[in-house]
């Protein structure tokens, strides 16, 4: 019998624990959950032989070395700062280590430790980031296989509403953290190269230089771009291309409306209003507009931001409630951002039957024989319901089948990876297509280069 | 005999020490100067033998203390950072000090401590902060003894280029930090209120929402807001004040070409772009435009930011060499605002001959017996030349006179002060007349209210 020792039961576990369970019987598994909260554990393992819940702080490195020394491999869902700190005790102890979460520069320090300890710790093995590694890498090494050069690599990703649910004008609601959706895109340039010119988008220009990407199957999307798309050429092997461009996805014409926010300062969260707790939502957006007695906060708004009267973005932030002069916002020394969050979740909160859903969109231009060619890869998943999500089950089911891989001993790395090696993308991604999330890949023709004269060179 | 010890002998620091030397027969006063560069002090202090220089490493605490114990009097033209070291020292060994800088928290919290001690540390006594400071209170005070109750209070200040060596379309040259002028308005929304209302200018707006300001025998200038105007209600004693707002001189039409570069993110010193080093001035700016094979650099630049054809922002433009295809930007691993900087002073450095410019302007609105007043303050100081420039001169003879006073004993304050006691600010605005900083006073009728109502309120 092999022992799995997973630290943290929350939301984004769910689909994890599940795909455990299923599991445990065929592949001889005893599953340990450790989390501060009993009913939370409970809610998640049932009454499963299988699974054990243990109630320790997973944060304190010695009650936790302690209950790690008969284990076989550690899966850490804690929130992504505390994973060094698991990785290292892993190291120690010679375990396998799994986390979704990105890569910290303190964790790829750890690399020749941990292979030196001939210990495998996989990182990214979610989504954004991870089922985009592995199906960008597996269609990457075809074209390489082919021996195509790669032109143009873009890849974008959504956690939105599923369309059944879809109700309101911004065909958004929030199936996530909201905090990070109201500050998306601050804190630096977004950073990517087109065609071999270096392009940077600021913060104020970043919701009005999307691009428009037909999902097949569920209509028009529209991309913005992530804050650095350049480090990506690295992890794929792509030194030398001309365009790489990484983005996150919304329903058309979401972006264009949330620029209204972040050209208001609504977005900030560097400071706290003044009277934040009594003021109403009128007053919120009226303290970014300047100062005239005659007009109206939505006069004065429309002219700010020079917003037609036939704009249809127009209906989306009234439907949101922005205008109320009665409601308050009830928080006491809130940030913009945070009172922005308060009155959006009254409108974009899922209801308790709503689903979520994930969307993925490859787009992979290659030259051969002189030749472009175009391939896309799109997937599109959606949730069953509101505790195994879309969102859940796309970072917990890949985790819970590399989990499965290591203990079958079918992974032969050691030190800290992301998953694009073949030997671990391939059964993912194929085992994955069993559990709905499947990518579907064609042909585009002709292919949809930048540069037309790019065909010529 | 008292001694005086400077402490460095930097740009800032030449129209204070002519001015103590000035002084110095008559006052009987023996003036210490140091600094680690000796020709820069012999630059300043000739061969005058009321003054001595001295070469020390005047941020090492023990050198400094060792110094200071026959002084009478420290004034620190060190760099801000330090001057709270500095009046640690003069605390512990009772010597008063005066600094140019703005209050620190740090220097705050020493307050008790100095008072305790018998120790006067007087800060924000050049210009802005400083002069702002005192011609503000003086008529502040006047309204108060009126009985006067304040209700709009504005404050500007510029550092700029002279009428008679103006001689570019942007009305303006570097006369004190370029790099602070780069990065102007960055870190954080302006913060004022008007009429009661609290209101949040983010960067993105800040050099779209000025106000135009005439001043007296020099024309239009226009005025942005500084990040926090709020704090000076509680410095000038106007806590209920309904309009307070503090902002920035440029002379009209500069910050609407500045805004150019604010949505271009040309001013970001976050990140740093590839390949700096070889870029022409042009790669720099077609780095933030969307990438389009067919149209120029000119073209995408006036359809991104909807710059009309006879838009006259444009020759602003042009005029700076933005779009040279050939010379390079030359720095390794710059940021974008490091790069803006450099193509900004090969065109807005001063010239041997040009002269600066400082300008104040207050605007007072107050209600005195059921009628609304407004008095405008002005002052207009050009520079004598490249060292006694306008900016050394209204920083340093302000400091001088201050000295004056405290080694006259005529200072009865003890603890860290700003210069809003009438003790202080009299005697210096009158001598500061002397010297060709003068402040002009004018009633306006009608008063020009925000809100008409307010009139019959």
């Amino acid at each position: 019998m092999k022992k799995i020792l997973v630290l943290g039961a929350g939301l984004s576990a769910s689909s994890l624990i599940r795909y455990l369970l299923q599991n445990a019987d065929k592949e001889d598994w005893h599953i340990v959950v450790v989390d501060q909260n009993i009913e939370l554990i409970k809610s998640k393992i049932g009454d499963n032989n299988r699974a054990e819940a243990k109630i320790f702080n997973a944060l304190d490195s010695d009650v936790r070395k302690k209950e790690m020394t008969d284990i076989n491999l550690v899966i850490s869902m804690l929130p992504a700062k505390y994973h060094v700190e698991v990785a290292k005790d892993c190291i120690a102890l010679k375990k396998d280590l799994i986390t979704p979460s990105y890569v910290s520069s303190e964790m790829e320090a750890l690399h020749s430790e941990a292979e030196n300890a001939g210990v495998l710790i996989m990182n990214e093995i979610g989504v954004d980031p991870g089922i985009d590694h592995m199906s960008a890498m597996k269609v990457l090494d075809k074209i390489n296989g082919l021996g195509g050069k790669m032109h143009i690599f873009e890849s974008f990703t959504g956690g939105l509403v599923a369309p059944e649910s879809d109700d309101n004008p911004w065909n958004y609601k929030f199936t996530w953290n909201p905090r990070n959706v109201v500050l998306a895109g601050q804190g630096g340039a977004a950073q990517f190269i087109q065609e071999g010119k270096y392009k940077y988008i600021p913060y104020t220009k970043l919701f009005r230089r999307t691009e428009i990407i037909d999902i097949e199957g569920y209509g028009a999307f529209e991309g913005y771009a992530n804050r650095n798309s350049l480090s990506y050429r690295k992890t794929y092997g792509l030194e030398d291309i001309p365009t790489i461009y990484r983005g996150t996805l919304r329903r058309k014409g979401f972006s264009r409306a949330w620029d209204v926010f972040v050209q208001l300062g609504a977005t900030d969260d560097s400071y706290i209003m003044e009277g934040s707790e009594e003021m109403t939502y009128r007053d919120f957006i009226n303290s970014f507009l300047p100062y005239n007695e005659n007009d109206s906060v939505e006069l004065k708004l429309r002219h700010y931001l020079k917003i037609d009267l036939d704009d249809n973005l127009w209906d989306k932030l009234v439907w949101l409630g922005i205008f109320d002069a009665k409601k308050k916002v009830g928080l006491k020394n809130a940030t913009p951002a945070q009172i922005l969050q308060k009155i959006l979740e009254e409108k974009w909160s899922l209801s308790p039957n709503d689903k979520d859903m994930i969307v993925m969109y490859h787009k992979f231009v290659y030259q051969k024989d002189g030749e472009f060619h175009e391939l896309v890869s799109q997937m599109v998943n959606i949730g069953e319901n509101q505790t195994y999500t879309s969102m859940s089950n796309t970072v917990g089911i890949p985790v819970g089948i590399c989990a499965k891989l290591i203990l079958q001993n079918k992974v032969s790395l050691k030190g800290v990876h992301v998953p694009i090696k073949k030997e671990v993308y391939t059964p993912i991604l194929e085992e994955l297509e069993q559990h709905d999330i499947v990518f579907k890949e064609k042909e585009i023709h002709p292919p949809r280069l930048y540069n037309e004269e790019a065909t010529w060179r």
